[in-house]
């Protein structure tokens, strides 16, 4: 498997701006203090590669980091680890490779076992069959499921 | 507001196919066997527009009950408000008016607080935000993702 | 049944923008000449509101008109109710409420029975469990499928 | 091609799942008896990725082959060719790369020339075409396409 | 149109979600504040639905508020006019009925002609068109599209 | 990065139909003369793979073709750099990878900055989110936004 991952690794160039390496940001003070926060806040020195591309775009990176923190980090309701789930979910409707990746990672990291990917996927594609359905029939409301 | 509800109830002929009524449903044996495990199913006797869409096609009815059965009623791995917030998430994307409110009022009737529905559209809103992000930039999966 | 229709029809002011009458179009030979061709190709009166929308942007409206004469009513190798099964598809798909409902009665029209309609969903829905499966697990695609 | 082809292959490592050998199948008897089936069925030794993948969920591996076999084997009213058509429409519109390949294999095996293929494709470039333009327009239905 | 018109206000009930009047508005400070900035921002009193059905989550209010007012109000390097017609091809493709007519609005209001919506129109038309061919035919990027 | 850009070169075979080449093309004239009209308009003689996709379906080509002068190559009310960047909005959701990347170079070529770019990312991303928030919540549109 290694020579098809190296090549993954390469088609960093197959992304529509460049990546930024660890020497770009240095020189850049907003981008760094990101990263900074980022390594920081992750307990980690690996930075993916989502955010070395928006360090192309140092506000959007600031303020895209700054939802992901105050959302999937901080503590609230919902735990970790089912906020993942509803991200793979958004991911996989929304065909992004790489979100889908990174988010399975990511739940996988946060204690997902085969056994719950396995029912979430199985609670994805059912939502998928009968949303197609429902579009398809253009069934109207039940007055019963609105609010007051 | 009651007129304008009434009005959704009528809508009922804005869908593509007949809603069956109940009278209809009686002279369906392989329909009605589906509307009867429905019922005893939820212990309700109120069956949705959804089935009485789908009755339509009894192999599909059958199929699909049969699924929703499974994945959400069965229990499992993922608590049943997971799945229904699971369920709204993938709703939401594909734009599905109909199954985004009879799973939200679902949601609501297993327990979802304004605050847990707060979260959730946190989730399904910043993942939609960077799901479009990635797609844009085509960011290459970063090799520490990938499953050995 | 019969006030919800109404209100469906005053509805053509919830459009983005105004819907063409006949005097409208009357007054606009570039139009008029496209909604003549539609009455004289269908043998029909009957202009819908689609085509009412676009007569907003004229060359639009003849580029759309001239895709679909030669895409859905000229014969080819796809028979015209195969041709609107796929359209029906891809409308759902897309949660295109209008299409989704001027494809639907375009096929009964062209004899889809209420069997071939429920096959159709079978298929779309399937279709759809598959697809959100195969995204979700970004399955890689087998050597056995790719052309020479 | 051929190592391009090969890549492909090794690429199984990119799904979020582990892709399951022969080998792992034979000692887990839930998944081999759906394998065994999917070789009877199809009178084919060759299993194709996506039910490698699934195999880490033998639930929804069965229930997705049960549906697979109803829908798009077992005969009906739309003939195979047509129903592989429309699985090309739906995973085209849903961005599904795995089963835009695997089902335009499926449809070319099962007859499909190029020049049906060609018909397909501008079908569905037609209707998503319009579909946007309805849905920037916000078209209002016409009560002649509402069933009664 | 009068009663459509009214019946689409009452319709407000058919959210997902209790849409906030002012006087909920005036007991919560948090929505108040962000309520008031709209206000001061825009030089009307008039604050949209979408605003009344956020109020239910005042951290999402505030968060999504603060990127509006970065995004589509400061000034940048792209045109207000010009940002508003993308926000409508994004709402388009995503089938947000809500969005689609809201930004409509805000684009008119903006200064956008009838002929500026028709060549919108068909480009976010094209790009359906285009977009569904190479997903169907899933052409691979030319090297000469990629960065360096 | 020679490698992986010789790999997605390569990759032509993942295309689910067969790229043409000049030789292919020279043999036959309708394609032929969209080609020659195609390096024409542009002043360029190299044609991406997107035509030499389309080849396999010369009325497709044509027209196709037909449109993308019509819309993106003859001057209009909108610049072409702005409908570069509406073209990228719908491909990116559309999760079109295709034509992601072919219409961020073609920007570039129209003069698009990497600040421009960042703007543009921005818009988009806000987008998506706004519209899965009023997806979710089903908000009913202001009567204020609607067309006289």
């Amino acid at each position: 498997m290694g020579s098809a991952d190296d090549i993954m690794m390469e088609a960093g160039g197959m992304s529509t701006v460049k990546l930024w390496t660890d020497e770009d940001v240095a020189g850049a003070p907003k981008v760094s203090a990101v990263f900074d926060d980022i390594r920081a806040t992750r307990n980690s020195d690996f930075v993916n590669n989502f955010w070395r591309a928006l360090a192309n775009q140092p506000e959007l990176l600031q303020r895209t980091w700054a939802s992901v923190k105050a959302v999937m980090i901080e503590p609230g309701l919902l735990d970790p680890l089912t906020k993942e789930l509803i991200y793979i979910a958004v991911s996989t409707v929304n065909s992004c490779t790489y979100c889908t990746h990174s988010h399975t990672a990511a739940a996988r990291a946060k204690g997902m076992t085969e056994q719950q990917h396995a029912e979430l996927l199985a609670v994805i594609s059912l939502a998928a069959h009968t949303n197609s359905l429902a579009n398809a029939l253009q069934i109207s409301v039940d007055k019963e499921f609105l609010v007051d």
